[in-house]
């Protein structure tokens, strides 16, 4: 149960590109986290395939976004490696117009690499999309719809891989310096009730 | 001179980089043009070198030039290439951050490859910087000043390359289909006036 002196704090996780932009909120008090909604900013009808309206729609979604949760911070899913050149300059660009919406209103920004938000949800950083979308239908107690899981899930993992990273030192007494279980692990260590 | 039917349109011209972004101002009526600044934002001595309040920065001051000068168009100076994929994502951020302000504000962009810049205000797309600075100050009647003129110039000059592309059709009637001098080369020829 959350203690009195429990701060609840609003997550948003995002996964920018610019076909599909996937999202993920969550609400967290102590070290309890709950599922708030989850979903796509679908690029792929815009008109013309026209790039600046891609961007201003992703600008504009997570901007929305924003003014409806009111994340107390935003947490990006950023890959550093890319096919090329003009592939990661695309993707700066559509990580670039997100980060824009969040800190045009102040919500403070934390990057995770794909693999460090892999390694904090299921301990592996070579896991597979079904076993990170299994482990966070685990951790939240919900399921996944059909439609747009897929592409959401990276946005929802990515929040939920920020809640893990920041919330541990301060709720897992167990934890010593050098220790290097994974966030995910501790947090189950820790919370072995949440995995029922 | 401008006629009454001539509309005023004002262009901002950026270039993005995650040190300096450039920019300049320009005001444009029918074939004529002047400037009404330039200038850079300066990211060189942001705290802890932090790229999120660098980002910022480029947003918020775009957004202000925006806010200040209303321009009817932003062209933006675009390089496609870069040395490496993590530099792209980089100047890809640098870009978006920028391009969130217009497309917030609703100012349709236009993006021009710094090649093209450099074609359509010196007549060569491998013309060296002076002499871009020189033909800027040639057309545009006036001086740079010394302290940021190196830095800021390609934002003036992506601007004034913008009036140069768009405006030309409507006022060259000698411009024919198929005609592949450049826009700065039809622009001397249909106003020598404009060159003392």
């Amino acid at each position: 149960m959350a203690t009195p002196t429990d701060t609840e704090r609003i997550i948003l996780g995002i996964d920018p590109g610019t076909n599909i932009t996937g999202y993920g909120v969550i609400r967290c008090v102590g070290n309890r986290m709950a599922i708030i909604n989850y979903g796509i900013i679908d690029m792929r009808k815009v008109k013309d395939n026209d790039h600046s309206l891609k961007l201003k729609r992703i600008f504009e979604r997570t901007l929305g976004l924003i003014e409806e949760y009111l994340p107390d911070e935003m947490a990006i899913e950023a890959p550093f490696y890319g096919k090329n050149v003009q592939s990661m300059l695309k993707l700066g660009r559509a990580q670039g117009v997100a980060m824009a919406a969040a800190l045009y209103r102040e919500v403070p920004i934390r990057e995770y690499a794909p693999k460090k938000v892999k390694m904090a949800i299921t301990g592996s950083g070579n896991a597979g999309k079904s076993q990170v979308m299994a482990m966070l239908e685990k951790l939240l107690h919900f399921k996944f719809a059909e439609a747009t899981a897929l592409d959401a899930s990276d946005g929802l993992a990515v929040a939920v891989c920020h809640f893990l990273q920041r919330d541990l030192p301060q709720h897992s007494p167990s934890k010593k310096k050098g220790n290097r279980k994974s966030a995910w692990g501790n947090f189950i260590a820790n919370n072995p009730d949440r995995l029922k």
